[in-house]
């Protein structure tokens, strides 16, 4: 493989990805806003660029991995934005958890400079990323998805298509976030339910795992809940409350409510105000044992 | 095996949890209010009482398996219920979902008539209680624990002690049945975010499940919320409310506040007031669509 | 005025309501299962009774203000109780905070010993009551209700018929503790929404309760909500729950969604298992600072 | 008196508005994009601008009524916009309900102009703002709300000063709306426990608004919803959830969590799905009448 792939965002999560795309065998341009954050990469053999567009070949590939809307517009539009660098015949692989609304936008204003824009957010925390285990949900057009899928093969264990629209994949990966949240939430009301009762945590916590509820999410964040030791962090509150409110605008947008929802984003503020901004987001369970007055 | 079983409560579920300890080698005597429902297992070669009190041997054991609190009292204490003709040595094995407080109150009438009284609710559905698979949740008198293992044994593919105290059972039963109310609702919201974003949601439904959600919670009533295809009916809404309803009454006696459990009573309180009383309980996210304008 | 009134219940409520009923001429025989608390009424003239039927004259009044529904139960039911000796002719009006589905039964009862139940919940502080400025909403048989209409004139200043079905006067009540709770809530967030952004709350107060909540149920609680200061204790959070409980338990009943009040329910469980059980029920506001993480 | 003020937005609290300062005798210049609103004032005496720059004085006095931050930016900001025509020494007076957030950028623009912004959003509806019964929560520069006051008089009833942030006043502002709101949501549900109990839901009115809750909110509000009539329309709910949104939006800025504001928020998105986006905000009490499953 010689082809050139730029990659932008090198933080937990992309730091790993862009790794095993060396380790695929394919060149490689990094760029991140820090770029102390680069060297690992530029170690590993790729060449670092001092703004966004240089790591932007005409027609090439370039992957964004960012932590939210106004991070993914800064290094795209603009003067030195990857998006007039890139075309005609560019595709931007857009794997970072942005708002739906942002991706029609950005995949409108790409195709309107006659590139792609290709959105396919993540599910995994960064161990996935490095084990090449991440669930990838894309869309975008079906040239373009086609042409990306050996590199998307380098990044996950399994892609699931959403057509033909952007927006839809993130769609998706907002609404894998509230489902994650809403167990949380579940299960920090049932294992306090059942700790006020009597009944040990952990044990409430095996038999759902291993029957009902047998299936990563449940097995990971329910062992931090029923043990309430929420280290290390993984997914800081305030990240997911920016995912949650996500959710909420899209809710909105399309008119449609989202009680559960609701109650997440309440539930992550309330963590918020009492400091826990930068704790794992499986911390919002602390919630229920706050409002039932033990800790 | 030469032990006789008195079975009360041959339901949906009751029946083949009955057939299974027939088969298994047991003599058994069955009861239940409408005799008529009977007759399948007389055909199997248990034989039938007419009063509660006539499938139970002293120092036997009893099997109960009813729709709630008040048929499980109304089988057990009273001239002719099962509590006085149990006393000394026997056990009663309480398998239906029951208030905790209730148990409480059982294990403590028992224990002061000289028998044991097992709380050993039961997850599953009726083709779960018919294939042995169901999972069950036991607690009680240690004693009376294992002389009864074999009997369990026999119903279930999987058992999960939970100590001395019998409510514990009920707790963790009722917690089960909560978490996965939980689940319905949060599909049936981030489903329908899909919806009214374009997406498909089957595609949601086949990404969550193969992935984080691959359990059998999310299999089987993702599938249903995802295809707005709820029948068969197995278990109703109206009894999914009482379970609910179970859970905010012990997390009121023991001060656990609960935001998503009130909120899962209000939406199959609306299914209910709106006419589906007798629908499979995940139609309870039915009332997302409701509230979202669409069918 | 020569008839005699039975009066059961000196608490807080009650007791200057008996006084006020002596001061207006009647007759009374007063009882308390705390017997002490009867004292000054037998001090203004009253007579005593060590059981509650030892108040009851056939064919007379009885009048009831005690704490819940059980207590309610004890006094008017058993072979003590005031429903046998009252008969025939004889009104018994319930001037307590019961539930809707008690006051049916009790009504009922009534009527099948010849005598009637009148409903008659109060609105007021004991302050209101000690001013006779209690609001009183009633129901019960119309033949009763003008029969009564003069004693509960020396109690209140205002009365507001609800009908025949003495359950109706009760539904009113409990809905008028809902009513109350809500503002409070809408006032705790509303004030510390304000606080958050640096508006002082007692400006916000004053503001609103001399404009669109020009009114008592606004200025009497916001004061206290505003000032974030919650003495003296008018009405514990303890009973606040437990009318709110008796709020969710009715619409159960008639199977009616009440979010509002669910929500209220956590709010005051959660002040509870904080350690304001005995607090005033104004301070379920502050849950809202709680979640804010300020004082 | 001669100074004249330039008057944007002629909706159906601005053109009575206007009116009213044509009446006290002030001369005036007005603007409105669709110009042909401006018609009635031209009429009365006022002058027509075709920009809105058309209508400010160097130094003068401009007021804005306008529907939202988006109206509000497009008329104050850019070539044609009051501010750069406003300095040294003018006042702006914002009337609009806009966010805290806006009226924190307008105040600091305004201020490096070196002119005023005042924030002056009002309470009442369209008769109140004909009958000069608005009252008013203003915020900013000391000398500039003296300035204006005579303005503001003859505008409203009452006058509330909420000190030097003009952002202070909008909080107050979409605060107010926010119990009003939470005041209908909770008369929603008690009046329809009551209709579900058989208890008139006018004669719970009756009895509400003339004793705890006798204030104009209640009466108001409370009239439509007892009796199911939302016409005429006053303030759509179209417009209510955008208020709400406004709080919720603070609400998180300054991280504080308001369930009750996030409930309402889905109450009037449920109800604008259902197609009653232009109805009257009190119509969000039907809600609860859908989720009870009556009409």
């Amino acid at each position: 493989m010689t082809e050139t792939i730029g990659f932008i965002g090198l933080g937990n999560m992309g730091s790993p990805m862009a790794i095993n795309l060396l380790k695929a065998g394919y060149n490689m341009r990094v760029y991140n806003r820090d770029l102390s954050k680069t060297q690992t990469l530029v170690d590993a053999g790729a060449k670092r660029g001092v703004r966004p567009s240089d790591v932007v070949e005409h027609g090439g590939i370039v992957i964004t991995m960012l932590a939210n809307d106004e991070a993914l517009e800064a290094v795209t539009l603009g003067i030195d934005g990857i998006l007039t660098h890139l075309s005609p015949g560019g595709i931007h692989i857009s794997m970072s958890t942005v708002s739906p609304d942002l991706a029609r936008k950005m995949q409108k204003l790409h195709e309107q400079q006659g590139c792609h824009y290709v959105a396919a957010p993540v599910f995994g925390r960064p161990e996935a990323a490095a084990a090449r285990q991440l669930w990838i949900a894309e869309a975008g057009h079906p040239e373009a998805k086609k042409r990306v899928r050996p590199i998307l093969d380098a990044l996950g264990q399994g892609i699931f298509d959403f057509g033909e629209e952007a927006a839809n994949a993130n769609v998706v990966k907002i609404s894998g976030n509230f489902l994650l949240a809403s167990a949380m939430e579940a299960m920090g009301e049932a294992f306090t339910l059942g700790e006020k009762n009597g009944v040990e945590r952990t044990k409430m916590y095996e038999l759902f795992t291993q029957t009902l509820f047998a299936c990563p999410a449940y097995k990971s964040y329910g062992k931090r809940i029923a043990e309430k030791n929420f280290e290390p962090v993984g997914f800081t509150m305030q990240l997911a409350l920016k995912d949650i409110n996500l959710v909420l605008d899209s809710a909105k947008e399309v008119v449609s409510p989202m009680p559960l929802a609701s109650h997440l984003s309440n539930r992550l503020l309330s963590g918020i105000a009492r400091g826990r901004s930068d704790r794992d987001w499986s911390e919002l369970s602390r919630g229920v044992l706050d409002d039932a007055g033990i800790e």
